[in-house]
């Protein structure tokens, strides 16, 4: 083994890390690192507000505290990458967010990149995040697929809404490059980018891809 | 092994591409993906100007096509990226920019990047493709160090000067993270980074690094 | 009375609370809002890294509801605006940051504003926020006094070092407007304004300013 | 009376100044600033194009330099913001101008703007502001009623085109606030915003809800 | 004569080059510079990709040195402007590449600039050179006429085509002024500006139009 | 004659009008366009706020109507472009202005332009103008000579300044290419050039060579 990942699903529910988890088999080599993924039993069923996401920070903080020892790096695995800078104040590992490593991978695929959201009060968020990283004029934007929890967990309803929103990212927004705005939609990644003719990020993979190769490097905090 | 991974180096200078190679080890895992560097013989000793860069596009894309078989993904070592979206236009295997990937990464571990040069006229051809990838606000600008070729073979006296140029990004133009703009300067990151205080970012080790998990995801070129 | 304006300095220390709350008067009028300064007790002594800043988002939240009922409107006298967008989620009530005030008042004042940080390791900060603003073509940068405890208790170095820090944003980073990085900084604000000759905004003032109005016009939160 | 906010009509319409005056009740505080509404006689009975906005520039100087002596603060009341930064050379009281203070407010309510704009040849006026504004990227765009004077005198259609296009800026352009691009709609703010569902920024008031507050601090012009 | 303005057509199709000539005829002036059409010999039927655009790059360098002599400005008169800095690397003479001078000519007849592409694959192309230009904020954006060459050649066709794309522009996209995003369309630009209703440029003569005056000030490359 | 160019100086000045009417002669061919360069009697001797630029703009706009009828285009020769879209409110002709035309002319000689202005005061208004025409990421910033009208007077000391501005645009600034911020600066551009080893744009020459050849094509105003 060479290294270990901990990937930090930020909400308490366990089916989203074994998606995230399930999501992660192509990335573990033989001979690898280790990808661990694990939930922070101190958070809410689901992220869907600004004050949810600060929620959580000061858990993964503790929880990247706790597991600095044994951990070469460390992946937020929630689109709003709560606590992303508060964690890289924490630790002298790699700590990378999925809605930056998602949206810098999106950078590689496409020249315009657009997002699909679970909820509508999302987007100020999202857009504040893009504004933050400086990338508004590669961003065609964020839509929401606005479903209940009861729609989500109808697989065929969810991909088909996926499908619609990704569809108007890329006709009516122009996009060419896709990202998925949540942990909890990698399962359809393939379908989706074959339905729709243009490259689909699946955010924790792009993570966790950087990741990889990241752990090797050490650049991180000069002393 | 699990894929391979060609390093373009577009000059014909076997000596840049030996350096190249070295910088890899770190980045070479047992089981892992294969990192071969190849000098590409067509090109001039070094590239230096426009002219030059688009020189090579042409012989990057018939290495590439007559590659494109036994690899799974392509970097061009070459800080101007010179036939990035020329190349991706002719394989469907991941083309990555050692310009794109070391300033990608570079904004995971700082938020406001500058660039060390080698000549004063690669600055303009820095902006333009700055601008392309639309990063002009986390961009501190480049630097030369301005180095004549004799001068470059004296290694403590390109090591002071990259230092010099290092501190002025940092100092005077606010830089908190500092990518070296070239393919040639791989081994004195450690040095420059221990010396400057913050992270400094070997582009090569960061496309490939980058390269290392995507080869795995196969999100290129929906059919 | 027409309203209270409820001002919440994030951090423990009373002595800054004491100073925002001198601060305030010239913005009481009689008949006008009362304007409370509260200290949160949860608070670090200062607030000085993000995990700081993240660290007090929940207690200001806790505040923010438990005062929702007499309150008008609500201020976060911290540079950092640390929870502005949650408590935002919390209340229908206005929630000025005073960052967010700060800046946008001094757009007001001049064509490019500059800011006064405390230290160099808030700048990054700074950047993602402004750039969340989108507001980075107006923006000259922000330099840090670096001053120790010690030394800011030393009102004559302060001042001396203010002026310094702001001469440079005025002279190097050609700022025309300066904005006070910290609602610590309120008591210099008018020799600091005298000496370097342009406008000088002291923050928590600019959003207290801003609110008087605002919570005689109830816009928030459409049902 | 602490202090008095004149706020100018730059059109010759009186009953616009009347609207203007009664949109203020809710600003006008007992021992408040007395907010005074006045007509420009010079003025076209209403600005449509840039050489009517650049019309009334000088007899706005010259009114600002007569009512200088007994005035804390101006407000310029036409969305074109005419004279603003001529009006602050010839006086050192704050001047306010609508537009900025409405688009600067509305920043406080939303993360992306739109103005309902009157007519389409108004457009490029705007874009162009918004751009020396810098605001570019949290612009969602200005749309147009395109009402003929006739049609404005009909409240009932008034407001259902105002719906039209703000619910245009809302669910095509994405706004999550919607500025009033004219000071002749102040009546109706209310039932607008009612209508959207988000917040609707009426910019006299914005201006005067900022100047209130600001006539206090006397930060302009150092001497 | 006073002076010789060399205008290369960049794909081997003749007819284009015959159509450019015509498009010439209102510059050429009675004693003004003359106006010579060339054809590339060396490129494709037509420039449709990033490899084909990267792949003339190296016969406009021979022909503009073969031609430095009796030549006093170049045009590149393909809409990627492909080689324009390495040709600008090989003379001395100005070289304009009649992308950058549509697009620059059009900053002078309106706000918001849209272009009508050729192909659905230019787009990416496209926006990557405008943000090297640093434009975006001012982009509409480009949307295709996506038309096959059999189409093409069918001149109602192609003209029905334009305007429904061009009222996309302006409607949709809210575009004011109109940039043809090729070089062989330059026959359509007077029916299309009659009935789109706003100015239309002809990129070929907007750059040549720029090099009739500029051949006269002799400011490139000081020595 | 092949048409008439009518170049307003706004300031009363006669010697300005003499120094612009001088700089015309590489642009005045034999049997091209007219040239004819006229002072704003209405103006102040010289413009130097923003009072003083929108003052000139009604006796510009009056100009400009009683000549409609035999100029085919007009120049506005002060670096403000006062008037400017005014202007092209009340003809038809094309309308060009000598800011907007010097830094659109720069972008086609170097990357990152700077500006040489007369007073510090200039600034804002320097800096307002690129952000409307969304230029800020090419715009190296303005830095202004400060000379007093009788240091303007001795042009030995005038050139020297302008050698000190514009070196530190290059070397600080890190511009590679100069616009000289005002109308009465030509007969300095050939020297400044030579010493600064860039590009240096004299404003009123880019605009009238730009004129020269737009008076040619009639694309303004579609009916």
């Amino acid at each position: 083994m060479t290294g270990r990942i901990v990937v930090i699903n930020p909400n308490s529910t366990e089916a989203v890390t074994r998606g995230i988890d399930a999501a992660m088999a192509p990335l573990r080599l033989p001979g690898g690192a280790a990808i661990e993924c694990i939930t922070l039993a101190e958070g809410p069923p689901g992220i869907e507000s600004q004050v949810q996401a600060d929620g959580v920070i000061e858990p993964i903080c503790r929880t990247v505290r706790a597991r600095d020892n044994d951990t070469d790096a460390f992946v937020i695995a929630c689109f709003s990458d709560p606590g992303l800078h508060a964690a890289r104040d924490v630790t002298a590992k790699p700590v990378l967010g999925i809605a930056e490593c998602g949206v810098l991978t999106a950078l590689t695929l496409g020249q315009r990149f657009g997002v699909i959201a679970i909820l509508e009060r999302s987007l100020p968020r999202h857009q504040r995040y893009i504004g933050a990283m400086g990338l508004q004029t590669r961003y065609a934007g964020s839509l929401p697929v606005d479903l209940s929890v009861v729609e989500l967990a109808d697989e065929g309803r969810s991909l088909a809404r996926m499908i619609e929103i990704g569809g108007q990212l890329k006709e009516r927004e122009r996009a060419d490059v896709v990202v998925m705005g949540c942990a909890g939609m990698a399962r359809y990644r393939d379908r989706l980018q074959q339905t729709l003719g243009i490259p689909v990020v699946e955010p924790t993979q792009a993570a966790v891809a950087m990741a990889i190769g990241r752990i090797r490097l050490g650049w991180e905090k000069p002393a």
